[in-house]
């Protein structure tokens, strides 16, 4: 087995491996270390839970790309489909080079503090338990001030890993979130973005902003420290990453969707906003089926493991997450019925209702009760609304709600775990502090302020690098296209093709009866 | 670990578990009690088979959006990709109220009858063994007559379930088979469905009638019991649901179509059909493919299990799932071209033949030999053919043939248990009869009997119900949408908002030269 | 538990199964064999990821009909769908009646030669040993030159296997392995092979030319023996099929576009080719990420086990396809952007460019670095730009690129092995020869003569063979429709349903107000 690598080393860990792999009390009171058929065990579906999850949240892509266009229209098809496919690619090789390295290259730097529960010589390591010995690995910080991490600075390429089964895949799982949070501000910035300013986003989402915001938080660094070293409850805590990828892709999101300004004709002069409506509701709804399907593999997922107390919390996650979504969905129906502004159940605001849902829910899932998912839901089923009239008052043109979906409720999300993390004893230990995760209503008083920290400072850093980035790329004319290139779309002159050719026949020939698109010869019964 | 409340009990019943966990001579001979790391690992690879199956389930929703939406006309497509987002969301919060605990809160209710495998104390409780201990939970019947369960009377909103990885996974898996059985009458009221009129239908299969008729098959009930208390075979046996989700589904489906009437201009003067073919081929198929896909969860996920003699179940479920999905096809499309009506491989009747023999499986999957599989698959294909046209004779109006595929088709795959179960010893035990599921091709004269209760009583208690639920929203004038909104369409009235709108272009620019839907400009190679 | 038929056998072959399920020092150290627990469990990890891969495979099939519908002329959607659909439901029939027995029937047909780990007797067998015992199973030739097998003979319809599930997984996962392969050839053919046409070359694929070949690399053929019998590295090594199946089911693809001609139009009588573009990018690229996402399956599946060493091997292929079929696409995109022929980041070209990248992975996704996958990716995407330039030169007509894509990149994917394959000690006893898998890179300098046998021999056997059986079903006129159904599009006349009927309106009632496609009535807020 090649993670196998100095056996004495793993010999060593082991005992710490178990010692959370196996936190029940049943296991525990045996005392002896289990074979290494188990621990081979206990590794394969861990590691074959999370990179199924992974397949999950890869599969993702095709919902965004999906609602992305479908709710923009018909002229830019091809080119917001094309940022969808791309940004993956992109984004791939970028956090292959750099983006993992800086967000988890650091990930085992031990710090001289707390000793824990999964310390080994009495300091703290971070690197996921359940997928193996990692000892030794992504250990190398470059940038730390005292115990508070700010930039990893090993596994560049992958390299110095060797073949370690748990860190490739963990490589595989966490270039999926990074993607996630890359493709949110292809949205806010969509009919309007220069495909060449689309790859310079990717590059920055993928190789620098994604991946210093979000090692703070899940790489070791310092807002996951601030329970251990600051006394704030367990450290920012966010499961899945409400904070880390929505909130951040958010973040990115406003800033562009500013920068690059509104949509022509999306605001009248007095100031009122046009609907914009997109162009294919059922490639939208399909790809809102999509996302929800491979949020199962999103949150759950990030259990990392399925053995022992780890399948109690993938559990958890999973049924939160469909009922959160579900809320979410129910909700901003209800409200876009009974409130408005349409007084019908619309189907764009139901459906960025669920994902709002499942953004709010990212963070806490496996934290909370299922009562407190479907309240979290509901919640986030009127923020989306809310959020989606005020941005129109604020001028800011944000074509499938980006913003409302992924930074309000991505926001909310990691605030809820401040408020409604119910203490669940398997989350003890979490971030290295002894006590479970325990918000407001149980109480918890100083999580709430870990997790207000997690939004407050991603959001400034975020949104305040991306907006100077987003000033530079429009410095260089490379950020929105031309005025004449918008009315016209962009898919003929940055694409060089259209979404839906009209059938090219030819031209030379006696055709003898040409078909029509639509034509409608179907004699059979379509049942 | 959570569920591992007492732990006397556990130790209890751990034989219990394992005694069908490793029914393998090999195993049984050892005599030892498998270690608590070994009871782990089997929970984990067990409960993560089943909770993956539920999320390839969930998918399927996307599958009937598709179809349904592809099936049916453009004018409509708001409204059909929207009832089948939205029956989700709806669904999931009223089977968490309520449905859940009517159909499995009596699941563990001892009765005191024979004594089998599985029995504690010499009593017989029905919780699936292979996800871990659920003793004392779920135990509390509201209605029950004798041996005869009707209702179950715990569980509502998860409460008392404490954080049981297991019954929670199991809800999860649960809620996505219902949700497959609300979604089915969607199909057959399309086109003029108010959507108020929906949301009640969602509710009333959620919360009601699905959880009553499926919990007598799968909760403990009575159909489930007449092996154990009648004589007849090993009672009621459905494997991942023909009967349960399908011909409840299609009994719904059939009662609404009957009660709305049909489409305007679906039935001439002369009593003939019209034929109405749906809007979009490629969505009706791409969702066709996708439910086939989900499928693969559906059946050999309902093994509940993978380790042991549940991985032979499941892995058979899968095999015969696969052959009978494709020969159903094959049967339908060859019927279509060699009898008609089109005398062409026509895509419809291909796409509700593949169906047919996916649902017909769904019952006997797991009890069959794959040639058996095959045949009931052919046959499947035929049946399919047959009730499409049965339907047009009778003026029944169902627009995606709903009924064809999983009402008669559902029938048939319950009665297929009865003929074609190979008495597999893998499956003895089953529903409390130590002999292994036997159907009248192998010598089992009973079984069949139990199959024929199942669809009798599931059919009439579900379709009468129904019909009058059905009369009553008639009678409030929520059933029904106008003559004048369904011939211009639902989408603008009932849910403001189209499938397809024109691109929105700005009134007041002077556009250089504004694109055109399906302008040709392309001037790549679209190899 | 079924698969346990002699348990004398299965005792014997124990320390067999178990030397390379657990090959790593660590275990190997403990001299004592695994308990019946350890083992039943590791073949539930080993077959559950198996399986799952399977079901992501067969969910490509989604991929491919959307890619090859989105890619060609609206006038011929129900037809290129239907192939899509229908070639999955055939190939199953076809390859359960004799393909399977065909491509595996000898697969544990002992050879007298070498011994090596794995080996009974002394004697070398191939049937994969993650997945249980299969002694004695699949083990009559029917054609044998000494040790270089050519033809199985053994599991005609699954007869004589029982209900071993690994066994029955494994026919599952070949299965849909051989449904890729017979989906290639209806993209090269698209829009003017007749239905019938169509439906012999499924049976062509299933059941003869694909199991054959295939046979030679993985059923324990001469192609893979060519290590132990004649010295040539590890023999043909192909991990999940870049030769097995893409190789062939490119080499089917040229013959039929040969034989059957081009598309009227496509070429001018100067020489030079039209493009005709498709009529749905966005199904398009829908279809490209669901591929993407089902090769997760194709590849990391392939390593038909997740225990030990077999889940390093399973890991590396998903890092490795996720990284080439990334780098695929940005050196496409790329290659259009900076060189031609549009000088735009073109779709398709991007699209065909990932697809490359995943193709060409295929075969050495586990034996490769990550850098190696890197630039492999690379490379593949400028191949199949200049493949896709070749074929117009050539005068052959492919519609989607089957030929560039699946030939060249399948190709350049088998040679890859031989050229960076790195010696990982996990891939020692590949094909039953003790050294590990080693490319010219690392010194390996016979790797690469036994796969340039596996790419010459396959494309000679299959291209030829298949070049003669369209000749033979053009010289029936069952091969391509007449001059005046292409011109109509083959939808009314092949298939009597076309893709995108127009509404269908009742002509007898006087309708209020008829609905427009494509009419904007969309008050409400899109986002």
């Amino acid at each position: 087995m090649n993670y196998i690598k100095k056996r004495w080393v793993w010999i060593l860990s082991l005992v710490m491996v178990m010692a959370l792999v196996f936190v029940t009390p049943a296991f525990a009171q045996d005392g002896t270390p289990p074979s290494d058929e188990v621990v081979d065990l206990t590794l394969g579906i861990n590691i074959l839970w999370m990179i199924v999850g992974g397949f999950l949240v890869f599969f993702m892509q095709a919902g965004f790309a999906l609602v992305e266009t479908g709710f923009t229209r018909n002229k830019n098809v091809a080119h917001t489909m094309m940022m969808n496919m791309m940004v993956f690619c992109i984004g791939a090789v970028g956090y292959w080079l750099v983006g993992f390295a800086f967000q988890f290259g650091a990930v085992n730097a031990a710090f001289p503090a707390v000793s824990t529960v999964g310390a080994v010589g009495g300091e703290w390591a971070h690197s996921p338990i359940t997928l193996g010995d990692w000892s030794g690995l992504l250990a190398t910080p470059l940038i730390r001030f005292g115990q508070y991490g700010f930039l990893g600075g090993s596994g560049f390429l992958l390299g110095g890993l060797g073949a370690n089964a748990g860190v490739l895949a963990f490589f595989l799982f966490q270039m999926v979130f990074m993607d996630t949070a890359a493709t949110i501000p292809t949205g806010s910035m969509a009919e309007r973005l220069k495909f060449v300013g689309f790859v310079f986003m990717s590059l920055w989402v993928s190789m620098i902003i994604y991946p210093i915001a979000g090692g703070w938080v899940w790489g070791g660094g310092w807002l996951q420290n601030l329970g251990r070293a600051a006394g704030l409850g367990n450290g920012a805590v966010d499961f899945a990453g409400s904070g880390v990828v929505h909130l951040i892709g958010g973040a990115i999101a406003l800033a562009g969707a500013i920068v690059i300004g509104p949509r022509i004709g999306k605001f009248n002069k007095d100031g009122s906003a046009n609907t914009i409506p997109g162009h294919n509701l059922s490639l939208g709804i399909l790809g809102t089926i999509i996302l929800f399907f491979g949020w199962f593999g999103f949150n759950p997922g990030s259990s990392l493991g399925f053995v022992g107390a780890f399948r109690n919390l993938a559990v958890i996650a999973a049924i939160n997450t469909l009922m959160a979504g579900a809320a979410g969905g129910v909700s901003a129906m209800a409200y876009a019925w009974l409130v408005g502004p349409t007084k019908k159940p619309d189907p764009a605001l139901s459906v960025n209702g669920i994902l709002a849902g499942l953004v709010a829910i990212t963070a806490p899932c496996a934290f909370v009760d299922t009562w407190a998912a479907v309240v979290i839901g509901l919640v986030s089923g009127v923020i989306v609304c809310w959020a989606t009239a005020l941005l129109d008052k604020l001028k800011i043109d944000d074509p499938v709600g980006a913003v409302p979906v992924h930074l309000f409720n991505g926001a909310w999300g990691v605030l809820a775990v401040g408020i409604f993390a119910n203490g669940n004893p398997d989350t003890a230990a979490w971030n290295g502090v002894e006590s479970a995760v325990t918000g407001l209503l149980y109480g918890g008083t100083t999580q709430i302020l870990a997790q207000l920290a997690e939004v407050t400072s991603i959001f400034a850093f975020v949104f305040g690098l991306s907006y100077v980035f987003f000033k530079v790329l429009a410095a260089f004319k490379v950020l929105r296209v031309s005025r004449e290139v918008e009315l016209q779309g962009l898919d003929i002159s940055e694409m060089g093709a259209v979404g839906y050719p009209v059938d090219w026949e030819p031209q030379d020939v006696d055709a003898p009866e040409v078909s029509k698109p639509g034509f409608s010869a179907h004699p059979a019964t379509t049942d």
